[in-house]
């Protein structure tokens, strides 16, 4: 494989000659486990159980998922369906996917082949991402983000936790404020446990304490990642990253999102568009197996909000640093050479 | 005891000859369980512990625990000093044990007479907050709340949470959004469980999710209580509700504070000048025991943070509803005749 080169050592997937292998990472922090799976539903399965999670990241486990379909002679077209419907809201999803079914021919060896390509090229972005936007983090300050951007959520160094690792590479003095997210705590468990592995200075704060530090000074700018951005800039991500948006607002503090291009989606005019999933009650009403409400409770559970264009500072892709007006327009979908 | 007649069944405080039974709130909704304290270094401890919790249960807590301190010939200064200290932001405990302690003569008698009072006077203003706050609801429609403001919170049928009882009792036909309010879930755990004995529709919602849901249309109203109301209407509350309060005005969703007169702080100027307590890590790094961050992990715990005036469309207390410009003036500390 030729991101051997490139990539981190940590690998939440991998390509293992007709296996793929999965880090499960609603294991984490507390284990490393490891899901080999050959067959394209257990990806799917994978996928909306969010064992692997992280926009750009399920877009690379889809692709795989069609390598296995491909090798296993299952219908293509039947899997990739199946697969972008476990999860509706992040469009890395269904860009991958259809990476794969414009091929020509559709080949088991082309499938893998652009499969790999996909991941190596989500590497390589995480790359510029992180050398474009370390410049708009404070050279020294506190900087708050939400949810998991990093290894975890892309292969590569991530896409806001990248900007944060590149920043720090360079010496940027930064502490993380570290959003736990709730419900599923991917900042607490996910961004600490690779925020500890680079040895950055972080705390976890509840997401309700985001506004309130803001007030009192304590922040110095705002940086998560995307689901889905629409060609106007408006950018659905996980719960909970609206209202930080409309804090750092209030409080003059930069909002930055990071993202892949193949997170924007240019057919999709504003925010207003963008499907939000609705997820499982259990997530929010229990934890860890422990009910945390009374047992007749019943919980509403949206797991992406939209910030509007108008309060986000910058957008950074790989291909540079996005400001307002964002104009994002239709491309057409890469396809192999 | 007279609020016998005008109380609610619950009862989360009973004072109960020489004895001070706590209800603790930390085990709820799993468990019932009865604390039973003599001394007034144990109701410190359920405070600071909050085994009872809520500005005005922990005033009328610290004042049973003066009664303990006057029956145990301990003094009274130092006793009211060490309950003061327990929790910083909401007034209600200083300003309850002021009350006490300007008592002339101080008798063992006149100490318990002036609790039971202080007791009695919170569930007849309770009362009151309700009536005088019920029409600022819609008459059908969907209300948020933060954090837990009912019986659990005062002794009588809450704040904020009385509000909604008392709408509903009047025929509105009302569904609660519940922010869970991390980290230690008031709401889901608390509120919830009063909305179940009450019949009340309700829905938990991760806190962060509130935002997203204003900005789909899904709330109506959003109404809290407060933990410190300063001269000019700024409201210290439980962490979470100024990115509420944030979020409503950006959607024009009415945002109200209930709260007894006793959290209202004429000599606070602004919020500004309100101390922000800042609780154990621990509670923000682990779940019933439960890790949920890496073992390294450290955390930022402010229990509580502060919403502008500004953006508080009404404040209800037992003497009518308050509207902006807010301006709250000192005056004396009530004196038993």
């Amino acid at each position: 494989m030729s991101n051997d080169s490139t990539g981190p050592r940590l690998r939440p997937l991998e390509w293992d000659d007709g296996t793929l292998r999965i880090l499960d990472q609603t294991r984490l922090p507390g284990e490393e486990r490891w899901l080999s799976v050959r067959e394209h539903a257990q990806v799917r399965d994978a996928i909306s159980q969010l064992a692997v999670r992280g926009a750009p990241l399920i877009g690379i486990a889809a692709a795989y998922g069609l390598a296995l379909a491909a090798r296993s002679g299952d219908d293509l077209e039947r899997a990739a369906a199946e697969l972008t419907a476990a999860r509706p809201t992040a469009v890395n999803l269904a860009w991958a996917v259809s990476r794969i079914l414009t091929l020509p021919g559709r080949s088991v060896d082309a499938v893998l082949a652009e499969a790999l390509r996909i991941h190596d090229e989500q590497i390589a972005a995480d790359e510029r991402i992180g050398a474009h936007g370390a410049d708009l983090l404070p050279r020294r300050g506190v900087v708050l983000t939400h949810c998991n951007t990093g290894t975890l959520a892309t292969g590569g160094i991530g896409t806001a936790l990248g900007i944060i690792k590149t920043a720090h590479r360079r010496g940027a003095q930064i502490e993380v404020l570290v959003d736990e997210t709730r419900p599923l705590l991917q900042g607490a468990r996910l961004t600490a446990w690779e925020l500890d592995r680079e040895h950055i200075p972080y705390r976890i704060i509840i997401d309700g304490a985001a506004a309130g530090l803001m007030a009192r000074g304590g922040v110095d700018a705002v940086i998560t990642g995307a689901d889905r951005v629409a060609a106007n800039g408006d950018t659905a991500n996980k719960v909970g990253t609206y209202p930080l948006a409309l804090a750092a607002a209030a409080h003059g503090v930069p909002f930055h999102v990071a993202a892949p291009e193949s997170t924007i989606d240019a057919a999709t005019p504003d925010g207003a568009r963008i499907i939000i999933e609705e997820r499982g009650e259990d997530e929010v009403l229990a934890f860890s197996g422990h009910a945390t409400a009374p047992a007749a409770a019943r919980a509403l559970n949206p797991a992406f909000d939209v910030t509007p264009a108008a309060l986000i500072t910058a957008i950074v892709t790989e291909r540079g640093v996005h400001r307002p007006p964002y104009v994002f327009a239709q491309r057409p979908v890469a396809v192999a050479p």
